[in-house]
Protein backbone atom coordinates (compact mmCIF):
# COMPACT_ATOMS: atom_id res chain seq x y z
CA UNK A 1 0.00 0.00 0.00
CA UNK A 2 3.42 2.25 0.66
CA UNK A 3 3.89 2.12 -3.05
CA UNK A 4 -0.61 2.80 -4.04
CA UNK A 5 0.10 5.92 -1.62
CA UNK A 6 3.36 7.06 -3.61
CA UNK A 7 1.66 6.62 -6.78
CA UNK A 8 -1.43 8.72 -5.18
CA UNK A 9 0.70 11.73 -4.39
CA UNK A 10 2.53 11.56 -8.45
CA UNK A 11 -1.00 11.46 -9.06
CA UNK A 12 -2.20 14.53 -7.46
CA UNK A 13 1.24 16.77 -7.99
CA UNK A 14 -0.40 16.22 -11.60
CA UNK A 15 -3.41 18.16 -10.60
CA UNK A 16 -5.44 14.69 -10.80
CA UNK A 17 -7.26 13.56 -7.99
CA UNK A 18 -4.60 11.21 -6.11
CA UNK A 19 -5.06 7.49 -6.53
CA UNK A 20 -2.55 5.14 -6.88
CA UNK A 21 -3.05 1.68 -7.54
CA UNK A 22 0.12 -1.21 -7.57
CA UNK A 23 -0.36 -4.89 -8.95
CA UNK A 24 1.58 -7.41 -6.99
CA UNK A 25 2.52 -10.98 -8.06
CA UNK A 26 4.53 -13.25 -5.43
CA UNK A 27 5.19 -10.52 -3.04
CA UNK A 28 6.59 -8.31 -5.90
CA UNK A 29 5.56 -5.11 -7.63
CA UNK A 30 4.59 -6.24 -10.99
CA UNK A 31 3.27 -2.56 -12.53
CA UNK A 32 1.98 0.60 -10.85
CA UNK A 33 -0.44 3.08 -12.00
CA UNK A 34 -1.41 6.65 -11.16
CA UNK A 35 -4.97 8.24 -11.71
CA UNK A 36 -4.72 9.85 -14.53
CA UNK A 37 -7.52 10.73 -16.73
CA UNK A 38 -7.00 14.24 -17.96
CA UNK A 39 -3.32 14.10 -18.48
CA UNK A 40 -3.65 11.54 -20.79
CA UNK A 41 -6.92 12.28 -22.36
CA UNK A 42 -8.34 8.98 -21.19
CA UNK A 43 -11.07 8.65 -19.25
CA UNK A 44 -10.61 5.14 -18.52
CA UNK A 45 -6.89 5.86 -17.21
CA UNK A 46 -7.80 5.24 -13.28
CA UNK A 47 -4.93 4.52 -11.05
CA UNK A 48 -6.07 0.50 -11.17
CA UNK A 49 -6.66 0.22 -14.83
CA UNK A 50 -3.60 1.72 -15.77
CA UNK A 51 -1.69 -0.84 -13.43
CA UNK A 52 -3.82 -3.66 -14.62
CA UNK A 53 -2.88 -3.23 -17.94
CA UNK A 54 0.79 -2.99 -17.74
CA UNK A 55 0.76 -5.84 -15.32
CA UNK A 56 -0.94 -7.54 -18.73
CA UNK A 57 1.76 -6.34 -21.06
CA UNK A 58 4.47 -7.17 -18.51
CA UNK A 59 2.98 -11.25 -17.79
CA UNK A 60 2.42 -11.26 -21.59
CA UNK A 61 -1.48 -12.55 -20.73
CA UNK A 62 -4.89 -11.17 -19.79
CA UNK A 63 -5.92 -12.99 -16.85
CA UNK A 64 -3.89 -12.24 -14.02
CA UNK A 65 -4.85 -14.25 -11.57
CA UNK A 66 -2.06 -14.97 -9.78
CA UNK A 67 -1.62 -11.15 -8.78
CA UNK A 68 -3.07 -9.66 -6.20
CA UNK A 69 -4.15 -5.18 -6.06
CA UNK A 70 -3.78 -2.64 -3.68
CA UNK A 71 -5.34 0.64 -4.56
CA UNK A 72 -5.94 3.60 -1.94
CA UNK A 73 -9.36 4.06 -2.45
CA UNK A 74 -12.73 1.67 -3.29
CA UNK A 75 -12.69 0.69 -6.90
CA UNK A 76 -15.50 2.37 -8.94
CA UNK A 77 -17.81 0.42 -11.32
CA UNK A 78 -15.12 0.67 -14.43
CA UNK A 79 -12.31 -0.59 -11.83
CA UNK A 80 -14.36 -3.19 -10.42
CA UNK A 81 -15.72 -4.54 -13.42
CA UNK A 82 -12.06 -4.58 -14.69
CA UNK A 83 -10.64 -6.33 -11.48
CA UNK A 84 -13.45 -9.11 -12.75
CA UNK A 85 -12.30 -9.54 -16.22
CA UNK A 86 -8.47 -9.68 -14.85
CA UNK A 87 -9.17 -12.65 -12.15
CA UNK A 88 -6.86 -10.15 -9.74
CA UNK A 89 -6.89 -12.63 -6.92
CA UNK A 90 -7.29 -10.01 -3.84
CA UNK A 91 -8.46 -6.62 -3.50
CA UNK A 92 -6.84 -4.21 -0.65
CA UNK A 93 -7.94 -0.86 -1.23
CA UNK A 94 -7.60 2.31 1.17
CA UNK A 95 -10.46 4.96 2.32
CA UNK A 96 -13.93 4.07 1.35
CA UNK A 97 -15.91 6.02 -1.73
CA UNK A 98 -19.00 6.77 -0.43
CA UNK A 99 -20.04 8.88 -3.73
CA UNK A 100 -18.92 6.75 -6.76
CA UNK A 101 -17.31 3.30 -5.04
CA UNK A 102 -18.47 0.22 -6.37
CA UNK A 103 -17.67 -2.41 -4.14
CA UNK A 104 -19.43 -1.90 -0.42
CA UNK A 105 -21.13 1.14 -2.30
CA UNK A 106 -23.89 1.31 -5.32
CA UNK A 107 -23.73 -1.68 -7.06
CA UNK A 108 -21.75 -3.68 -4.94
CA UNK A 109 -20.55 -5.34 -8.03
CA UNK A 110 -18.57 -8.13 -6.70
CA UNK A 111 -22.01 -9.46 -4.85
CA UNK A 112 -23.93 -9.32 -8.29
CA UNK A 113 -24.82 -12.65 -10.37
CA UNK A 114 -23.84 -10.72 -13.46
CA UNK A 115 -20.05 -10.69 -11.88
CA UNK A 116 -17.90 -14.05 -12.76
CA UNK A 117 -15.33 -13.69 -10.77
CA UNK A 118 -15.23 -12.26 -6.86
CA UNK A 119 -11.79 -11.16 -5.88
CA UNK A 120 -10.99 -11.73 -1.89
CA UNK A 121 -11.79 -8.36 -0.46
CA UNK A 122 -10.15 -6.49 2.34
CA UNK A 123 -11.02 -2.42 2.93
CA UNK A 124 -9.55 0.34 4.60
CA UNK A 125 -6.22 -0.63 4.53
CA UNK A 126 -4.31 2.38 4.96
CA UNK A 127 -7.44 4.42 4.70
CA UNK A 128 -6.32 7.25 6.80
CA UNK A 129 -3.47 8.38 4.19
CA UNK A 130 -5.45 7.77 1.44
CA UNK A 131 -8.37 9.72 2.61
CA UNK A 132 -6.30 12.46 4.09
CA UNK A 133 -4.49 13.20 0.61
CA UNK A 134 -7.54 13.16 -1.68
CA UNK A 135 -9.75 15.85 1.44
CA UNK A 136 -6.20 17.87 1.16
CA UNK A 137 -6.55 17.74 -2.74
CA UNK A 138 -10.09 18.83 -3.13
CA UNK A 139 -9.61 21.36 0.01
CA UNK A 140 -6.91 23.14 -2.21
CA UNK A 141 -9.08 23.15 -5.11
CA UNK A 142 -11.96 24.72 -3.53
CA UNK A 143 -9.98 27.78 -2.66
CA UNK B 1 -24.20 0.13 -36.35
CA UNK B 2 -23.72 -1.27 -39.67
CA UNK B 3 -19.75 -0.31 -38.76
CA UNK B 4 -20.00 -1.76 -34.95
CA UNK B 5 -21.45 -4.85 -36.93
CA UNK B 6 -18.39 -4.78 -39.18
CA UNK B 7 -15.95 -4.50 -36.39
CA UNK B 8 -17.64 -7.36 -34.29
CA UNK B 9 -17.23 -9.26 -37.65
CA UNK B 10 -13.24 -8.17 -37.32
CA UNK B 11 -13.05 -9.39 -33.07
CA UNK B 12 -14.31 -12.98 -34.44
CA UNK B 13 -12.23 -13.59 -36.98
CA UNK B 14 -9.17 -12.87 -34.40
CA UNK B 15 -10.86 -15.39 -32.34
CA UNK B 16 -12.04 -12.81 -29.98
CA UNK B 17 -16.01 -12.50 -28.67
CA UNK B 18 -17.53 -10.60 -31.52
CA UNK B 19 -18.52 -7.22 -30.24
CA UNK B 20 -17.61 -4.00 -31.90
CA UNK B 21 -18.27 -0.53 -31.04
CA UNK B 22 -17.91 2.71 -32.74
CA UNK B 23 -17.77 6.61 -30.97
CA UNK B 24 -19.93 9.17 -33.48
CA UNK B 25 -19.79 12.85 -33.32
CA UNK B 26 -22.13 14.96 -35.18
CA UNK B 27 -22.90 11.86 -37.62
CA UNK B 28 -19.19 11.17 -38.28
CA UNK B 29 -17.56 8.44 -36.64
CA UNK B 30 -14.42 9.28 -34.44
CA UNK B 31 -12.86 6.10 -33.60
CA UNK B 32 -14.00 1.97 -33.50
CA UNK B 33 -13.28 -1.29 -31.27
CA UNK B 34 -13.11 -4.39 -31.57
CA UNK B 35 -12.51 -6.67 -28.83
CA UNK B 36 -9.43 -7.41 -28.26
CA UNK B 37 -8.60 -8.76 -24.36
CA UNK B 38 -6.75 -12.27 -25.51
CA UNK B 39 -4.95 -10.75 -28.54
CA UNK B 40 -3.86 -7.94 -26.98
CA UNK B 41 -3.27 -8.82 -23.19
CA UNK B 42 -5.40 -6.48 -21.91
CA UNK B 43 -8.50 -7.56 -20.04
CA UNK B 44 -9.69 -3.77 -19.98
CA UNK B 45 -9.87 -4.20 -24.02
CA UNK B 46 -13.25 -4.58 -24.47
CA UNK B 47 -14.57 -2.86 -27.94
CA UNK B 48 -16.74 0.25 -25.79
CA UNK B 49 -13.34 0.90 -24.02
CA UNK B 50 -11.23 0.53 -26.98
CA UNK B 51 -13.74 3.11 -28.96
CA UNK B 52 -13.92 5.34 -26.32
CA UNK B 53 -9.45 5.80 -25.66
CA UNK B 54 -9.72 5.94 -29.29
CA UNK B 55 -11.96 8.85 -29.44
CA UNK B 56 -10.83 10.78 -26.67
CA UNK B 57 -7.04 10.80 -28.28
CA UNK B 58 -8.54 11.65 -31.62
CA UNK B 59 -10.11 14.87 -29.80
CA UNK B 60 -7.64 15.65 -27.41
CA UNK B 61 -9.69 15.60 -24.07
CA UNK B 62 -11.23 13.15 -21.58
CA UNK B 63 -14.66 14.33 -21.76
CA UNK B 64 -17.11 13.15 -24.61
CA UNK B 65 -19.73 14.91 -23.96
CA UNK B 66 -20.86 15.78 -27.37
CA UNK B 67 -20.47 11.83 -28.99
CA UNK B 68 -22.69 8.90 -29.10
CA UNK B 69 -21.55 5.12 -28.49
CA UNK B 70 -23.03 2.06 -30.86
CA UNK B 71 -22.28 -1.16 -29.41
CA UNK B 72 -23.30 -4.56 -30.30
CA UNK B 73 -24.25 -6.02 -27.10
CA UNK B 74 -25.34 -4.53 -24.04
CA UNK B 75 -22.69 -3.05 -22.06
CA UNK B 76 -21.03 -4.56 -18.79
CA UNK B 77 -20.48 -2.51 -15.72
CA UNK B 78 -16.75 -1.61 -16.57
CA UNK B 79 -17.64 -0.20 -20.01
CA UNK B 80 -20.76 0.99 -18.45
CA UNK B 81 -18.54 2.86 -16.17
CA UNK B 82 -16.27 4.57 -18.45
CA UNK B 83 -19.42 5.28 -20.51
CA UNK B 84 -20.41 7.34 -17.74
CA UNK B 85 -16.48 8.74 -16.92
CA UNK B 86 -16.78 9.86 -20.65
CA UNK B 87 -19.82 11.68 -20.47
CA UNK B 88 -21.12 9.77 -23.44
CA UNK B 89 -24.38 11.44 -24.63
CA UNK B 90 -26.28 8.76 -26.03
CA UNK B 91 -25.73 4.99 -25.91
CA UNK B 92 -26.95 2.53 -28.56
CA UNK B 93 -26.42 -1.02 -28.19
CA UNK B 94 -27.59 -4.09 -29.74
CA UNK B 95 -28.22 -7.55 -28.18
CA UNK B 96 -29.01 -8.23 -24.30
CA UNK B 97 -26.34 -9.49 -22.30
CA UNK B 98 -28.09 -11.40 -19.77
CA UNK B 99 -25.42 -13.19 -17.91
CA UNK B 100 -22.63 -10.04 -17.99
CA UNK B 101 -24.54 -6.85 -18.97
CA UNK B 102 -24.87 -4.22 -16.35
CA UNK B 103 -27.69 -1.53 -18.10
CA UNK B 104 -30.60 -3.49 -17.94
CA UNK B 105 -29.36 -6.79 -15.81
CA UNK B 106 -26.86 -7.11 -12.95
CA UNK B 107 -26.44 -3.83 -11.34
CA UNK B 108 -28.04 -1.69 -13.37
CA UNK B 109 -25.59 0.91 -13.24
CA UNK B 110 -26.97 4.01 -14.95
CA UNK B 111 -29.82 3.82 -12.30
CA UNK B 112 -27.21 3.69 -9.40
CA UNK B 113 -27.07 6.24 -7.17
CA UNK B 114 -23.36 6.26 -7.53
CA UNK B 115 -23.59 6.75 -11.48
CA UNK B 116 -22.60 10.38 -11.73
CA UNK B 117 -23.70 10.64 -15.83
CA UNK B 118 -26.67 8.83 -17.62
CA UNK B 119 -27.06 8.61 -21.22
CA UNK B 120 -29.63 8.58 -23.23
CA UNK B 121 -30.21 4.72 -23.68
CA UNK B 122 -31.32 3.19 -26.80
CA UNK B 123 -31.01 -1.15 -26.56
CA UNK B 124 -31.83 -3.83 -29.26
CA UNK B 125 -30.67 -1.69 -32.41
CA UNK B 126 -29.59 -4.62 -34.55
CA UNK B 127 -29.68 -7.01 -32.10
CA UNK B 128 -30.76 -9.92 -34.07
CA UNK B 129 -27.74 -9.71 -36.38
CA UNK B 130 -25.28 -8.45 -33.36
CA UNK B 131 -27.10 -11.78 -31.28
CA UNK B 132 -25.91 -13.92 -34.50
CA UNK B 133 -22.57 -13.30 -34.51
CA UNK B 134 -22.50 -14.15 -31.04
CA UNK B 135 -24.42 -17.45 -31.08
CA UNK B 136 -22.31 -18.72 -34.30
CA UNK B 137 -19.14 -17.52 -32.22
CA UNK B 138 -19.75 -19.83 -29.40
CA UNK B 139 -21.29 -22.14 -31.33
CA UNK B 140 -18.31 -23.02 -33.21
CA UNK B 141 -16.36 -23.10 -30.23
CA UNK B 142 -17.95 -25.79 -28.47
CA UNK B 143 -17.58 -28.23 -31.63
Amino acid sequence: MRAALEAARAAGSASEVPVGAVVVRRGEIVATGANAPRGTCDPTAHAEIVAIRRAAQVLGRDRLEDCDLWVTLEPCAMCAGAIAHARIARLYWGAADHKGGAVEHGPRFFGQPTCHHRPELYGGIGESEAGALLREFFAERRR
